[in-house]
């Protein structure tokens, strides 16, 4: 194993030092693992705080900063942070109007959100919670009971992020986060699997001409292990499996993500992002905006998600609203 | 060999069919070869354009946009473009003030854009080169004579295209792009060497626990191979590398690129830019401004580039200026 780190143990600590050396926008609390917006949102504004493990990033800490987080907490790499971190980020963000978890679905997360919302609540913080569950790949996984929750967070951060910014109420801010998950499903494929640094050896053994179908963000296991193939072949697996599961029809428009595992050059992305939207053209499904690049990651993974939000005027309307984060900016 | 490709022969139309699809910023002209601005520039600005061999995602495609390149002639992998694409990319862009080539010190390219400057004055459009040489690694090197251009690149087509916004003239802008270059120094370590996909293997063979100290961004030799080792330590060697190379002293100010070479995780390059920081600041060198990811990358190579370009006011406020492309975005 070669990894740019200068031990397992100190690598979320070390990496929580350069994020607060390269974002002035951010703030970094190194004691309390918390990463928050180096200018507070305005009172009044609901305040919406994700997390989750290390090694997906930009998730979640790229994402913090005006138009969607105010805080994240990262746990250590593939793994839950703990209540802790996620009451001292709520503490620190509050300003009144509430706070908005926002928790991917796997069994540690939902856990250590849940206790942190009624840590939360006791000090007098009303707080409300999405749950992102898009990944059709599997029902129950490794470490999760139901869906996986993946690429779609991005886009519940972003819609929701912006609906907080106008001022709407927590109810209506949770709502929303939640009407895009509903709308959002989710599949991966994987090349190769992740090596997490405390491990030592990748998650997984992949032969040199297989690929693992509906692979989860920590290497876990997907639907079957297939023959590698021409992109054209797999974006169809994929975007046909995505389909079989979504309210989407001819005339339908989407927010498509093409996101990159870690290890799979921007290159390859754009080659499968045109894959995506002549498959969706065979549907009649138009692409009305979209994302190519790493945005959730899983380690040095080289592989791809898609993730396809149906889209209407509003959700547009909120995804178009400023954005200004370290992944994530346009005005 | 797994890559997301349909074939070797289609990669570079199928990734300028993505790209299309993903930017609506950019126009495509798939035929020419030449990735343009969609709203082109106003006239009288002088028009920036560059280009390389593809693989280097998001160079130089996803810095066409307002505020840098006019337009980008992407070759094939790790292949020059050719003359015909650049003469096609200044014939589009020109209003009239001239073009700017800014080129990476690579023989193919070199030679390459010096023919189409020749080309493009028989038809009357005035050509000005810069030559990046950033890379203190080597003096010569399999594909070039002198030293190579890596991520010096991104500040030269930043900075001179800010300057070119403002409506200063050819001279100037390439004056600036020039004086960028001459500011900058570059230094890459690979962990793993990149597959180009018509070859079908690893350009080089690197044993589980050896870097290769100073890789080209094609995968060329560096200095040496030396064993794995901490990333603090790795990271003090690279910059004291470059600090001896650089008309660099207590108090000056850099602006800092740590660059993903492809296959090296964000979380890492966060580590990568920590040690940067506490190492130049045993220096007495401030970071002014900083990037960290992929943004000069060699495919699915693992590892990391460090760029520092002296900084005093004018470059600062140049640097600052909006900018509104695929993979540079502020205002």
């Amino acid at each position: 194993m070669k990894k740019l780190i200068n031990s397992p143990e100190t690598l979320l600590a070390d990496a929580l030092a350069g994020i607060a050396a390269a974002h002035p926008g951010l703030a970094v609390d190194a004691s309390a693992r918390v990463v928050l917006r180096a200018r507070p949102a305005e009172p009044g504004k609901v305040a919406l705080v994700s997390g989750g493990g290390s090694g997906h990033e930009p998730l979640h800490v790229g994402f913090v900063g005006p138009g969607m987080l105010d805080a994240a907490c990262p746990g250590e790499v593939f793994t839950s942070p703990v209540p802790d971190q996620m009451v001292a980020a709520a503490r620190a963000v509050d300003t009144g109007a509430g706070v908005l978890f926002i928790v991917k679905n796997y069994t540690g997360d939902v856990l250590n959100f849940r206790l942190a919302a009624e840590l939360a609540a006791e000090e007098g913080i009303a707080v409300a919670t999405v749950l992102v569950d898009d990944d059709v790949a599997v029902e129950d996984s490794t470490w999760t009971a139901g869906r996986r929750g993946t690429g779609a967070t991005v886009a519940v951060e972003k819609i929701a992020g912006a609906l907080a910014e106008r001022g709407a109420p927590l109810a209506e801010v949770a709502e929303a986060g939640r009407r895009v998950d509903e709308a959002s499903r989710s599949f991966a494929i994987a090349l190769t699997a992740a090596t997490v640094p405390a491990a030592g050896r990748p998650g997984f053994d992949l032969p040199e001409d297989e690929i693992e179908v509906g692979v989860g963000i920590h290497g876990e296991p997907g639907r079957r292990r297939a023959p590698m193939r021409p992109a054209a072949e797999l974006v169809a697996e994929v975007v046909d499996t995505v389909l079989a599961d979504h309210h989407l029809g001819p005339g339908d428009e989407v927010i498509a993500l093409v996101n990159g595992l870690g290890a799979t050059p921007l290159l390859e992305l754009y080659v499968v992002f045109g894959e995506v939207r002549a498959r969706l053209a065979d549907h009649r499904v138009t692409i009305a905006r979209s994302l190519v690049g790493n945005y959730v990651t899983s380690l040095d993974m080289a592989g791809f998600s898609l993730t396809l939000t149906k889209a209407d005027r509003q959700l547009l309307q909120l995804w178009d609203a400023p954005v200004d984060t370290p992944a994530l900016t346009w005005s």
